[in-house]
């Protein structure tokens, strides 16, 4: 049996999780694939902690770029995460003619394309199904389940602390700055929760699936973000009263020649198979057009899931190393030569419907002046919802919409906003009828 | 670009699927693949018959065995069925260095072992994505993405026409027998039902399932299977007040040695994300030990869910023609020489939880009678139920154990049977507190 060598990049958690599943998984992944997988090197800050994996012959080093220019490596896997040294290691790695494997998403979100051409240049393979959903195989099934498929949607949850979180509001009734608190003290936050919270790890995830669904450029700046800071639960007990629920989503569509790209709070009716994935969870909705819905869900972090996802990404290089058809199938789902520019849809541009909350004051004239602004700007009300008083004396007063242009809502809330009939931002919440 | 000749043997409703996917997404296909596939020949027993389908210059013919025997197809599409003609079939494409690949779950379920060796012997792949779950990707994920797992445990809805029935006698009240029969006419269910409603279609692909999971020789004989015909109303009513849902599932899991293996009506907590698939969706959970719990849910059947599975395969076993290496990944997720003869442990010998329920006579030291034979076979009650008097003046009394021996609960259930307390067979619907 032909040996594979490989070199991880960074030991923390996920580098951990997949020396372990190289150790202790040493005789199923030799019978399941036919070669020995053999974890050479290991690169890490500091050398001396130990991380309780029996490591047998790997060496532990300092320098990565001792393993990136090792010539007995076949595949390196990057677990450090960022994109600036990691880049530079990965893109070193591919010059010199390895395979990669790497679990970064926020490199592949604002650098991939750069990458997959460095790729395709040294014809190598380069490999990321843990960048996305954890151990949920959403990059092989896009790229090699659906293969006859045109995507007309998707819509996830992607990220697990968000998730968390909003399924504690819903659960408890909490604040979300005291449920964030716990999840960090839990560790199911991290101590910067940016990232997270508002939004961006749903978008770099989103920006990369894009690309797998579409055929097109890895597109990260154009998608529109919001994150979960405003949910409050007076917002997740209006959503309960209508059958509905409150999730962060990541949602790709197809619109002609354009493709929409969101991430925000969005409200989904509980027929909705995402409005049942709770606590830290993740799970993708795509919409195909030969297989209608279909679902992944699963943990979308964690150790052992993202390094079973790593896993597979080896098992599929090492498949191909041993019968020599490196790049078998293309890093995006469609060869580079086909790959377009498809362009976002601009966020002013969406029509969808609208959950609108506002903090009126009590007094007569309220009601008309609000939705006399809705009307002139074209924005139709299906619906008005006033629950009691709050304690500081105005009514919350919820409108749902019909289909309306985001463009012209903006401009509408701006314009209430400025009237004295209202305290405060107004808070804006997408629905999605459907996943 | 190299052309791989295509030969569909079945022209009916996944064939003509099938070749609406490889004429109307020629050119995505070519795109993703960078091959031409060609449909060459489609065998059908009525060549007159226009199935609506643009063919182009595809031949269609009488004889089956014209494209088994045509040296220039490379891949043999079988979509007939069945276990004799069909078995016929692909035997001699794979004699003739054919690649095949099928939807046929009771042929690989009843012969897919001397399948896989003929396969072995010539060197070719033989592939079956559409055998289980339609479009969901449950083969590649067992086979592939779930590489360096352990599996626990599985336990799925495979059968969209049981979980429609079962779902409409959930939302409607309606008896088995005349749900059935709407089914029937709405095209949901076959005139010949017994194949979906008695559970042998869920035991056909949990044998495959079980094999793929584990690393086991495919055994359908020992798979223990009961159908959805004695599923009542009242149970279901039962099953909502504690807050379960009755599906019917197939289960497997590994006990030491042996693996379980089974497919009954099960009650499953509303807490199990199994409990909200509904209609005619499939879905499975599998439970790994490095990604814990993920689902995949989807169509499970039907025209192009189960094409889309199909062309899946096709693309595969293109992509390997291209570059040269058959059988890149093995047939049943493990090499041949490592599959394991592991055997099924009896139904006997299985510990769960059971709800019983039983038409009890309306007289003084019925339940005390009961509950004294369960004891002495020791089975211990949970909680016991009784609601209101039916029409035949008799009580229905459930109850509920705690977990006990299959040998002991069907000896007890005989033995209330022979008393004079009870009317009629018990109904007994096994508990799985967590999928």
């Amino acid at each position: 049996m032909k040996t594979i060598n490989i070199g991880i990049i960074g030991y923390g958690v996920v580098g951990v999780g997949v020396a372990t599943l190289l150790t202790q998984k040493k005789k199923l992944l030799e019978a399941r694939i036919g070669a020995f997988l053999t974890l050479k090197t290991i690169a890490v800050r500091n050398i001396s902690t130990d991380r309780g994996v029996e490591l047998g012959n790997t060496v532990l080093v300092n320098d990565a770029m001792q393993l990136v220019n090792d010539p007995d490596i076949d595949i390196i896997v990057e677990l450090i995460g960022g994109d600036t040294t990691a880049k530079q290691f990965i893109l070193k790695a591919l010059e010199n003619g390895k395979h990669v494997v790497t679990a970064n998403k926020a490199l592949m979100a604002g650098h991939g394309n750069e990458l997959v051409k460095a790729a395709r240049k040294n014809q190598v393979d380069l490999a990321f199904e843990a960048s996305c959903g954890g151990c949920m195989p959403i990059i092989k099934s896009l790229r090699e389940s659906l293969v006859a498929n045109d995507i007309n949607s998707m819509s996830a949850i992607l990220n697990g602390t968000c998730n968390y979180i909003l399924t504690k509001i819903s659960q408890d009734g909490s604040l979300f700055e005291d449920v964030l608190k716990d999840a960090q003290k839990l560790g199911f936050a991290e101590a910067e929760p940016s990232l997270d919270v508002d939004g961006h790890d749903t978008a770099h995830k989103l920006a990369i699936l894009n690309s797998l669904a579409h055929g097109m450029e890895i597109n990260l700046k154009d998608i529109h973000v919001e994150g979960i800071r405003n949910i409050t639960p007076i917002d997740i007990e209006f959503a309960k009263s209508f059958g509905y629920t409150i999730k962060l989503l990541a949602i790709g569509k197809v619109h002609g020649d354009h493709v929409e790209a969101r991430v925000h709070p969005t409200m989904i009716p509980n027929t909705n198979p995402l409005s049942h994935v709770e606590h830290s969870m993740n799970a993708i909705v795509i919409d195909a057009d030969a297989t209608g819905k279909t679902m992944l869900y699963g943990h979308g972090a964690g150790m052992m899931p993202t390094a079973s996802a790593v896993l597979s990404d080896i098992a599929d290089i090492a498949r191909n190393i041993i019968s020599n058809t490196a790049r078998r199938v293309p890093i995006l789902g469609y060869p580079e030569d086909n790959i377009k520019r498809i362009s976002i849809l601009p966020m002013d541009e969406l029509y969808t419907r609208y959950y609108l909350r506002f903090e009126a004051q009590d007094h007569p004239g309220v009601l008309s002046q609000i939705s006399g602004i809705l009307g002139d700007n074209h924005i139709s009300i299906k619906s008005v919802h006033q629950k009691g008083r709050q304690s500081n004396g105005k009514v919350p007063v919820v409108m749902i919409t019909h289909i309306a242009k985001e463009e012209r809502v903006q401009t509408a809330l701006t314009q209430i906003y400025a009237t004295d009939s209202v305290v405060g931002d107004p808070i804006v919440i997408r629905i999605e009828e459907d996943s």
